[in-house]
């Protein structure tokens, strides 16, 4: 190949990879960070709501759900967030979803160190690098999410979401550590985990504390449990029902507990993060015929779903929007100069 | 700026954005094909399954899902997809999913030209361009599909799904070209359409053709009655309804209805579609457990699940890998060399 052709071939090869790269369907990108509390780099997808980067409102700040086993459950769960934060018919608010990615699956998110036989082999140990998930969720509080509300412009109220030893780790950390998010989703949690430590502290947490902190939600999937004997998980229904019992009896949490029937172990995560993020912002939904009748309905919804989730959520721009759209277009003059006016209380124009 | 500056600026920007380029997440490409029937370019965005591309098992085929209003429900379906499929614990085969853009949506999903007066403003007529589904779905039948399967390894087995107006298209290609796919999802279809014309052409169909064809699926989601007056779709909950009722006398179709209490129009898709693949693909889950014990009962779940499909189906390369994994991991020496001679039998190693 003489160089003269070389170029004018390395020149298309190049302008058809860009050209190939457009076209791609990209739904976040991957950060990694240097964790010092866990001495290891620690790789981290980001997604972004749609009107993250629309230059025609006021950039917005945004809920953060943190979600565990990243690797496997981010695409259908940005996917997923898109789909239900869609106006009008919104269910959540737009949320970031940052997926963490595993390293040490069981030592990060086990609580204390207890290993086991194999159940199918008794030759084989499992979990013999259990029990750290206090330097875990050190590592999410103090070095994950002040990076994330540097680069990215996030609002006060954020979401941990796990399943399996997730879940467990997910329950453990609304025990241990209430503060931290606002809201805890435990899909088919392994409250199993050594002897049940994680159900012994939850008497304990209640014993001492009566009842659990106002503002949070906690909400708890569980697989069909004939599902679960097959994969040899019956002491996992059981740990789960006793949990449900102990936290039922104490009124105080906005609780919700699903059992899915036909779900196994693998797959209860997909219809039950829908469910929880429905639970979660219950209350979020608006009616867009009634606000053309009694627009000041809005604003007092906001203010319900504020006090509940102890957090101050208000109508984002892209929704007030719609609303305008869908009051200009059906000549409801009046509703239409009301939603304008709040429009420009909340997002004035410079 | 002078130019050696300048040189050195671009340098950087241009390092860290192919940089950046390469750590994004991806989930499909967007391929443009000019349609001769519709006469206009369309825009289809391609999901390949996980295993595509791995090069250490044998090239496989695929089932492929045609995704109406592609825009709108690639994000979440295709996550959704690989989601359960994942290994061991599998509902659904691996599939191609090929969304598909809207240029004129009206145009292309409604069976018959019929306007309407907005129930909202009197004075807007709506459907002005409707009544072209005929041509859309010889677009699908003649232009899209041999254009994937030319370009994709694909298996032959496909499902039309689609929502609304999507919905809709969906029964009416059921009706009329029942050969076209082998499953057909319609989410809360607008069966309402000019007059119910499709409820009479099902009533004419069935009248004719006493039963429908075996080996088809057909699925209907249906939102919350409560929700959709809120929106005025209660027309649409009457006659889903009334199709129901005439399905339902007719055994012979492989048919499942769906009422999701608390969703609405724009939401149901969702769980419907994650129940309509789970209803079409019932019988693919298997039992690992039951396999090392019984290991004959892979390919007899595979015979049933071919015979209720219409479609010859067998276990895959990347699943026969996990379930030798499991029979050797736990010392099931028996069940693993009878999956040893599957995968050579299956999958001969030139």
């Amino acid at each position: 190949m003489n160089n003269w052709f070389k170029f004018l071939y390395l020149s298309v090869f190049l302008f058809f990879t860009s050209g190939r790269a457009q076209e791609t369907l990209t739904i976040g990108e991957k950060q990694t960070l240097f964790s010092k509390i866990l001495n290891e780099k620690r790789e981290i997808w980001i997604h972004l709501p749609k009107t993250y980067n629309d230059t025609t409102i006021t950039p917005a700040k945004y809920p953060v759900i943190y979600l565990l086993d990243g690797e496997i459950n981010f695409e259908y769960f940005t996917g997923m967030t898109d789909f239900i934060a869609r106006t009008p018919y919104a269910d959540i608010p737009e949320c970031i979803v940052v997926g963490i990615k595993n390293t040490e699956r069981t030592r990060d998110l086990t609580p204390t160190k207890s290993q086991k036989k194999s159940p199918v082999n008794p030759d084989v140990t499992l979990f013999a690098d259990s029990g750290g998930s206090e330097n875990f969720v050190k590592f999410l509080q103090d070095e994950l999410k002040p990076m994330i509300s540097k680069n990215y412009r996030t609002q006060e109220y954020s979401i941990l979401v796990g399943h399996s030893f997730g879940g467990l780790f997910a329950i453990n950390t609304f025990l241990t550590h209430p503060e931290y998010f606002k809201a805890y989703v435990a899909n088919d949690p392994s409250l199993w985990w050594d002897n049940k430590v994680t159900i012994s502290r939850t008497k304990d947490y209640v014993e001492k504390n009566k009842k659990f902190p106002a503002g949070k939600s906690l909400y708890v999937s569980q697989a069909d449990n004939e599902e679960q004997q097959k994969n040899w998980n019956s002491d996992m229904t059981q740990a789960i029902e006793e949990f449900k019992e102990i936290i039922e009896k104490n009124g105080s949490l906005n609780y919700k507990h699903s059992f899915f029937k036909g779900e196994t172990h693998g797959t209860v995560s997909y219809p039950g993060n829908y469910e929880a993020l429905k639970f979660i912002f219950k209350g979020f939904r608006t009616d867009i015929k009634q606000l053309a009748k009694n627009p000041k309905q809005l604003e007092a919804d906001y203010k319900n779903l504020s006090e509940k989730l102890g957090a101050e959520f208000a109508p984002s721009e892209a929704y007030l929007n719609v609303v305008l759209t869908f009051m200009k277009t059906n000549d409801f003059k009046e509703s239409e100069a009301y939603f304008m006016n709040m429009k420009n209380r909340y997002y004035p124009k410079k």
